[in-house]
């Protein structure tokens, strides 16, 4: 188990730098310290979810992908106008869902917290690598928006609806930060039960 | 091992029942067949990919959903707009990946299926349930599209503008296709190889 605390320790001190930097989002912080202060855990990215603008073709091939803007929060139509205007031919909106990454020390561990993600309503969560002591798990949910505002130069939006698409964005991304609070307080709930701590 | 070999005939009756139906996909059969093929898998459940016109409001709420199309090929735009004139308030048009469960026999098989269908481009695959001799897998991408068109009554973009959302709805859905074969020429490669099936 020498690996387990070694790469731990080391996981856990490039999230405490990256919190001193401000690189880790408000709206998920403390899920990340619950998760981190079980032994059998530790977090090795997350993101809360965002809004965001990009330059790019076609979305899925992520090579020519130029980010014009990036919120962790609801954004302003003024802010989204800004970024559009930035762009060239082609232009897409984005709701990601929240992700988490977290590493389990043993089969055991990572069952415990699939179950609880997966009630959480993180529904496409799973494990996705397996070596000793080292059980990756990816928390997931699929609810996203991913819409071409710009292509080929040409608007494709009537311009007085955007405000409706932004406000549509706003509420998605909304929905996933709750259901990151439905998850921290499922932990919450757990923590203490010496079976799952 | 009676329970894996019990549900595994289950499962598969099931399917060649669907196949005997028509209900399941030209674009998946060969794929199916491949994995069934090997003694430590089976399959209980997939979708080669879709294009779907919905009637609702915030379709991360699925229990509102209404189904106005689906096609699981490249759509024209007559058929979209048929399908749109039945809407109500609100039309969102998406575009589903691939999503195939794979159930294995132990950790080995469910590693050796994780790795190669994340290095064929299902980057979210993973495993969602861990029972003895039942090792449930997603095989899963996250390139999705997910667009409002009609949103409280109003057409949210411009009528001539509709085909080149149908014609990149397309495309992903191609390109979905195209990930599905790269993994059934990945699982040819294997097969024959000992150590795989």
């Amino acid at each position: 188990m020498g690996n387990w605390n070694e790469e731990r320790i080391r996981a856990l001190s490039r999230l405490y730098r990256d919190y001193g930097q401000g690189k880790i989002d408000e709206d998920i912080k403390d899920l990340l310290e619950m998760i981190n202060s079980l032994d059998r855990y530790y977090t090795t990215s997350s993101c809360s979810g965002r809004i965001q603008i990009a330059e790019v073709k076609y979305p899925w091939r992520k090579t020519e992908y130029v980010i014009l803007g990036k919120w962790h929060r609801p954004v302003a139509i003024d802010e989204v106008l800004k970024c559009i205007k930035r762009g060239r031919r082609n232009v897409w909106l984005n709701v990601e869902p929240p992700i988490i990454h977290v590493v389990a020390k043993d089969l055991n561990a990572a069952r415990d917290m699939l179950v609880l993600v997966r009630q959480s309503g993180f529904k496409h969560s799973g494990i996705q690598g397996l070596r000793e002591g080292r059980i990756l798990i990816e928390v997931l949910s699929t609810d996203k928006m991913e819409i071409p505002l710009i292509f080929g130069g040409q608007l494709l939006f009537k311009e007085e609806q955007l405000e409706t698409i932004v406000c549509l964005a706003n509420v998605l991304l909304t929905h996933g930060k709750e259901k990151l609070a439905r998850l921290r307080e499922a932990l919450r709930l757990k923590i203490g039960h010496t079976s799952f701590s």
